[in-house]
């Protein structure tokens, strides 16, 4: 039941926005009371939350199968940070919606979101980790690298950031490339 | 009177805050009609941009003191992205109000920021040309590396993530300070 509301709650997002749909039109087209709805969740905020949740586990997927494979540490962090960014634009371009939900959701509910960040984080971690064990890299504090390297690409994983780059035409991908070039050489690798 | 004009609409701005002074609020104060306001600027609208670009014109001045200073390369540009970056969180915390017409106009007006941009990156070149030409930094295209060393930085320039950093406790100095040492590690700086 928790996961056919989530399902149907989902659809009427991406259809009519997260703004206009209320916990009575997610329970009408379940043929469904809201009261019934609300044994599953308390309140409109704790559906858009497992939504999130989801997308959240999807971007946490991608990062762990791009970390499972045999490449280069340089070369799973590059791809490791362009799909993160793709995720991004492509959810803001083709589901516009869900995007608008995500940036609302961050602003009200930083706790979903912090631990994505932390698990990103973790991940690159162990890609910086292995590129130094392989001589790949060369870098003192691994924790500390790791966290900068979050920080420098801040702009091509943020949502409104995205947004306004898109916005104003900017060459977001030439950019993507260039800073992963720059995170590289600070990371130690030669070329 | 343009700057008498400008004068009291930043006090009322700063006081009442810019959502709340109307342009008879200020033409009032002046003890002058509305139709005289609008003989120097045809709109509020363009009242914010005037004040906005005295901000730009500071943070610029900032960064071309800075420039001029005898100090080696990456020390000039450590002192240049500290000093946006503390211009920045000072105007949030002393006055929100200020802070809060910036991020309207930045949404609103990309032109007088994206002008500021430029002008910043100008001088993060002049510096990177500095110290490649002193053996400081090696690196191969300025321009490209002037690019990412912003991108690198947004985080601590862009007024929406250094307001979501503060709400949020985190630690942005460290995270500054640490950027830096990446970035002058990526741009070849030995220790």
């Amino acid at each position: 039941m928790r996961a056919r509301i989530l399902e149907m709650a989902e659809e009427q997002f991406r259809r009519i926005g997260y703004h206009k749909t209320s916990v009575t039109d997610i329970a009408a087209e379940l043929g469904m009371s809201s009261a019934n709805v609300y044994r599953f969740f308390p309140s409109k905020g704790a559906i858009i939350e497992a939504i999130c949740g989801r997308v959240v586990n999807e971007v946490a997927e991608i990062a762990f199968a791009i970390a499972r494979t045999s490449a280069p540490a340089s070369e799973k962090l590059n791809r490791l940070l362009s799909a993160i960014h793709h995720h991004g634009t492509t959810t803001l371009i083709k589901e516009k919606r869900m995007h608008d939900m995500i940036v609302a959701a961050m602003q009200e509910n930083r706790a979903i979101i912090k631990a994505l960040i932390e698990r990103l984080i973790s991940i690159f971690e162990v890609i910086i980790r292995e590129g130094i064990e392989a001589g790949e890299f060369k870098v003192e504090d691994p924790a500390e690298a790791t966290r900068a390297v979050k920080t420098a690409f801040t702009p091509f994983f943020h949502p409104i950031l995205i947004e306004h780059c898109l916005q104003h035409g900017e060459d977001i991908e030439a950019g993507l490339r260039e800073q992963i070039r720059l995170i590289l050489k600070a990371l130690g690798k030669s070329y």
